[in-house]
């Protein structure tokens, strides 16, 4: 197998953007020795090497990857894919060993966020995450990365709790958390919460996103007991009537609760311009709500915390991330079927989730506004 | 409240043979009496009172009901309606004890299978329902409804166990089976399997069904472990590569197991124009695959077993029956959303589910061909 | 027939903002003493006479309106409905005449505008519409309306020019030009263009306007043998490969030129935070592009060009106006149905028209960045 | 260039028929010889070439293409798309000569109708084509054809009129008339009615049917002014009200007359089961009500006049033909959108047009039924 990685070399001379990601996740990922040829498409020189290759693959897009087998030559546009699908070291497996005091910024985190070596040298990962997190650390952890990228929390996660540390996926925008963490190249761990009503199209999601990065994301399912309770007494939509706070608690709240019990830290997608009710959130947290597999208070991580829709979408356009169709047809914020509809116009995000709470108190009505 | 009920007289001087059912409905329940007046709408005379009042209140179906309070007047169209909304004995009471040689009970009934009086004179449905069904009475109730027309066999069952005998509603044309259950004015019980992956229309559906005719529907829920582990292991759509087999098992088997313990015998919507291996579906069955409450073998009625598709949606037509919107979008069998799509032009019902697993047999490959 | 009005008195005190409005476009339009009775809510006071009805009615809006005839009584919530339906003078009818120097128009306008009389005193519409409009009438009308609502707006241009006034009408959320237009109880023209490829919805909605309002609406179709000729050379979609031009020019350009040619001046919903070629748009124009019946330049007004997506969505809200169901599905902007789709989250309005043609631009492609 | 066919043999021994098809097309369009190499796929035998190859380029179809110029490969496995993308004759060029009084059936065809050797020997078609047809000549194709395939009949047409006969293609199962007309190896003409109602799908449809066979489909228009005056005075659905002859005149019945002006004979996919007024019609036809382009009554082709819905639709999936996305929706029958609904569960094919015409009569209402 030989594996060519055409690169781009924009008209002005400058280096393309997206091909120094996809080196750079490659690196990251220990992957960029199986990549044998590196080609530039000269922009301003449509007779350079990589221009003809791009021209005779039919390849509009930068970087792109030709595997090239016996006489049978396939290309890739995503290097998410040529991963996967052809380079030695799935994402699934164990990452290489972590330098704990060196490369790429996480190392010394324990380290600086105690004043003290981690207990376990060898592997700071169990060392960092047995210690129970304190409101000090939370503190110093969001001034240490008051400017930080998305990806630099991400990556800080995954350095310190490994698997231990989950993504808790909304099967939105926030797949966002899943392509960053996958960039890592380390290991982490990704669930949602099946409430038994969400869109058809939202299942479809989740198994693309799955299948395409080749992760398992465990699903949790709502006890029985409860749902055939809650039906039986209020049928199936007794949300539009006495609000939502019941059925979520049965269908998402206690599947949660139960979901974090497994693990030591998690990650979510909440961002401040998302509500008014999220002006506040912070990069990271400590979860008082949750016991997680130590016993105690987690580490909760909000690595969009200070972007916006805007800069995610911008993300998710950039780098080809599979996205809920749902999206396509005016969805912005996603949750369960019966409770979400497509955006109105000039309406905020999350005006559509809920909707008919929020309205009866906005309506002017003569009964509602005692 | 004064209510008038206006019957159409057919051209040919014939009665209308719906309002002539509106009535029998009304007396069977007990709520004849409750009609004050009737006025007739001869279609040869537009003239007649009743002609009249259909034109005044801009109504084109026969039978219908003017409800008078005071002032104000409120037409129905439908006599279930009329029925929930404004006469006296609600379909959730019990209805109004059946004379037969006892109370609210088929005594002659199995007096006529076993040439023997019911053991229990004095509360049939309770003597009948005790006895544990044998092979010998399934044979001969057959042979008693040879002839018989759906609404009888249903009838018959809900004389003879009320509540105990439960409708298995799928969400789609069986809703048959509520309609006439309630025209018979008996009590009965209706549950549903939530397989946590229905359409949306459906649950739509489930609870327009609960609200029309005001009746409480069960919904039975899969266990949440199974649910978790097979997703776990094999993703959301495990059944598109290895058969829908074992997802049924965890999402419809188990969770109907467990409904139908709750009761003594069971009504199922199956006829034998639906599928080849429904050829031989009998009117009444002894169903030793589920063990009901009272811990044996439980009849199992399928009213419909001898009607065909067409017969079935004449009915839902005749008697402006709610039907699932998703039949309006070319579905005939509905299951579960990733599991059915719409029926493809000449396709026979059951084409439209799990079709992936037939066409694996259908196609003409050449791996497949073995 | 007795109208009663049902207005509502805060609890403050303070009158009902829409109880105002709606009283305001009866008396305009001449229709307020077909009111026989006014009766007032007060939010502060249960038993008061107008909380009791809308009690008994089960209705939560203000202002509303019960119409008794006879024994029977129809509620209204819509003031529009209630005088198309109810009251004397339809909408099509011409109104009542506006006296202000002269029959059935806007004879001071002109004055104001240039100082002198209108050239002929009995009928200023006539007068005003024959002269033709000139750049410098055009500035003064931009400063004299600097700070004008667009209903004052499109009442000047109504008064002005009547039924020679059309609103050239996409389908979209600039119905709230008509629902304006409407209110100001003169009589005014509508077109739209069909261009034989709208969405489905569209259809629907521009039948749902034309009832709602008791208006005619021209609708403008493309020539067949332009259509005929594009479609055999480059098939239905050419527009995704050569751009939009040539397509709009034979289905919107062509039948608008056409429309224009039976008015003397026009309104259109263009507003400037549509897109960055909209950013100086003016409430009035000389179109020179066009000639009206009148044969020279015509005055095309842009009522909404001050206005944002936000305010033109909160007026069809808080007035209850029809809209077009497609914006309940995502869509912003609504144009052609191939050439249109629903908003992508964080996109901007007009982005969602002819997306291909701008992501060409947009696109760090290989062989596009030349 | 170098092309491979891969045939099948089945376990039993015999040849694949649908390999057999796809050699007779290739062969009846003189394109045989570019055929360079035929390897067989033994179902029997795993380790045979051709099994060898479809494991290798997981091909699971038979028959199929292998394409190879330089190092590159491409799989084919539709013959039509060979035939349009790699071979050298292009459907649209002229076909290879048609041997009179020889070959594939229809040679003999003008002779053995009347008798006397076709006026002109050397070009059959043209001399067919300008005698008028006669009642006679009808008659004796209707015997000569009682018993022949769709193809034979599409066959006898092209070489009889060639481009002078029109398929009118009404956007759905008649793509099987397109299919076999391409199959002929013969020219042939193809026009469809777009009346500006269409569904998005059936245009899209449209479009896809000219890619894959690389055809030109003329596409008819209404006039302007007959249907904006429709629009103007009874709005966009006067058919709901007043039935669809009117608009069907405008937007159907005036465009085909001017289609036909353009044409000798004609095709349609009429069919004996689609509706009970299709009963009778024959494979041919004296058309009286269209004036073809020689002036008088025209030929009228029906080639699947004695088929069935399921014949035509086991054809269309055997040969792998496009279809109208609107019949994965359960959409059987297709004409315009407003006038077109899925069928419902046990309803007729064409009960899906214009459904609220039959309804009236079919409704056992109080005022339609005088």
């Amino acid at each position: 197998m030989h594996v060519t990685m055409i690169k781009k070399e924009l008209a002005d001379g400058s280096p393309c953007r997206k091909c120094i990601q996809a080196e750079d996740v490659l690196k990251r990922r220990g992957l960029w020795e199986q990549i044998d040829e590196v080609v530039y498409a000269k922009e301003a020189d449509p007779s350079s090497h990589g221009m003809k290759l791009a021209a005779e693959h039919r390849v509009e897009l930068a970087p792109f990857f030709i595997v090239k087998e016996g006489e049978r030559e396939v290309v890739y546009t995503s290097v998410i894919e040529l991963m996967r699908e052809r380079l030695a070291s799935p994402m699934s497996a164990p990452p290489p060993p972590v330098v704990v005091n060196g490369a790429h910024g996480a190392a010394t985190n324990g380290h600086a966020l105690n004043g003290a070596p981690a207990t376990n040298g060898t592997n700071a990962t169990n060392g960092a995450a047995t210690a129970a997190v304190t409101d000090d650390e939370v503190v110093a952890l969001n001034q240490r990365f008051a400017k930080a990228e998305p990806m630099a929390v991400i990556d800080w996660m995954l350095e310190r709790y490994g698997e231990a540390a989950a993504i808790a996926f909304s099967g939105a925008e926030d797949v966002a958390l899943i392509d960053m963490a996958a960039k890592t190249g380390r290991p982490f761990s990704v669930f949602t919460l099946d409430t038994g009503r969400l869109h058809p199209e939202t299942y479809r999601f989740l198994d693309k996103v799955r299948a395409h990065y080749g992760i398992r994301i465990v699903t949790q399912f709502p006890a029985h007991a409860p749902v055939e309770s809650l039906v039986r007494q209020k049928g199936l939509f007794s949300f539009y009537q006495d609000g939502h706070g019941e059925c979520c608690g049965i269908r998402k709240v206690e599947p949660l609760h139960r979901a974090l019990g497994e693990y030591r830290a998690w990650l979510s997608g909440q961002r401040r311009d998302q509500s008014p009710t999220r002006t506040q959130v912070e990069r990271f947290e400590l979860d008082r709500a949750h016991r997680g597999a130590a016993g105690g208070a987690m580490l909760k991580a909000n690595p969009l915390a200070h972007t916006t829709l805007t800069d995610v979408w911008n993300y998710l356009r950039d780098e080809r991330v599979p996205t809920n169709e749902l999206h396509d047809r005016g969805y912005i914020s996603i949750g369960c079927e019966p409770c979400t509809r497509a955006a109105r116009p000039g309406e905020h995000e999350r005006a559509s989730r809920w909707w008919w709470e929020e309205s009866t108190q906005r309506e002017c009505g003569l009964h509602t506004g005692k």
